[in-house]
């Protein structure tokens, strides 16, 4: 069974982070959101994550990056959220995964403003997309796209809310293969379906 | 300001809750989650409902029907998830609710085994979607349609997790008007936009 470490953090877009989890949970992912904390925030640890619009979800385990890596889970995938992804992006240990995963050959998934993470992890010059806030950010260190979803050897990104099923759905086809995917995707109940 | 009460329980479709309340916030709509318990769940009361792939969401507070009758909120939603839909649709007091809110010219908005609640509240016989998995259930006693969103009058109703984007824009034009779905749309970055 594969495996995904879905980040989360104050201000995740729910939709990105639910849609994912859920999509993947259907292929028989066995998904595991690690909340990655807000270095600013001095407050008590609480056991949910308040995300953008004001849904708590409450995570399966706090982010330690040596419990996340590559040996552990078969991908990683950075949700978006301005300032979740601001969280994430930042965050050293998270940068390093990124690129430990990529080395091993393993899924690193960066949808929306998530895909800041692929500049400050320093990885190579390649095909990627993103939310359009974050375009001017990215269009000067990567081969800028605005196909919904972009795939670039073992990095899959994607751009919004709008993109994040056809984002989940490549990787269900990237962990599991294509037959999953349709298997998956027809119960979902798309319009053009 | 429009509000809405978004139904939830333990078994609900969490990308069908989800990309309603946020897609509502975005559009200004205050939106209060309502945890509607199972009767036959005798533990401890907790501040979350376990969602249908196991996302765990908090709820803003437990479901009693005088606090959220349609003298309250704008709109009544009761998202799907075979589990939580069964919990919703056969609870009296949403049954109630359901049909006080049409009464008083209220929008109510059903989705995917969700709309089983339409049944179970004995609405008028009139056009109506669900989840093609509950299908035979309701096509005896509604106009039943197969298009990604049904509106009645007051009653909106849609299909599955691959609509719920066009639910919860239909809900927001209801709500909100023409101009604030197309402002909401826009940054959510559909493929087709
Ligand atoms: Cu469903």
């Amino acid at each position: 069974m594969p495996s995904a470490a879905i980040l989360l953090a104050d201000g995740t877009e729910e939709m990105e982070f639910t849609i994912t989890y859920d999509t993947l949970v259907r292929a028989g992912v066995a998904c595991n959101s690690a909340y990655v904390l807000d270095p600013t925030d001095t407050g008590t640890l609480r056991n949910y994550a308040t995300c953008s619009r004001g849904v708590r979800i409450m995570y399966d385990a706090v982010f330690q990056a040596e419990q996340f890596g590559p040996y552990a889970y078969d991908a990683l995938i950075i949700p978006g959220g301005a300032k979740g992804a601001d969280t994430m992006s930042k965050n050293p240990a998270v940068q390093s995964l990124v690129r430990q995963f990529l080395k091993e050959d393993k899924i690193v998934g960066m949808i929306c403003a998530g895909s800041l993470t692929a500049l400050t992890s320093k990885l190579d010059r390649q095909p990627l997309t993103s939310h359009p806030s974050v375009k001017a950010q990215l269009e000067n260190d990567f081969v800028y796209s605005e196909d919904p979803v972009v795939v670039s050897n073992k990095l899959i990104t994607s751009r919004g809310p709008g993109t994040t099923f056809l984002f989940a759905l490549q990787l269900v086809e990237s962990l599991c293969g294509v037959a999953k995917k349709e298997e998956v995707r027809a119960p979902m109940v798309f319009p053009d379906s």
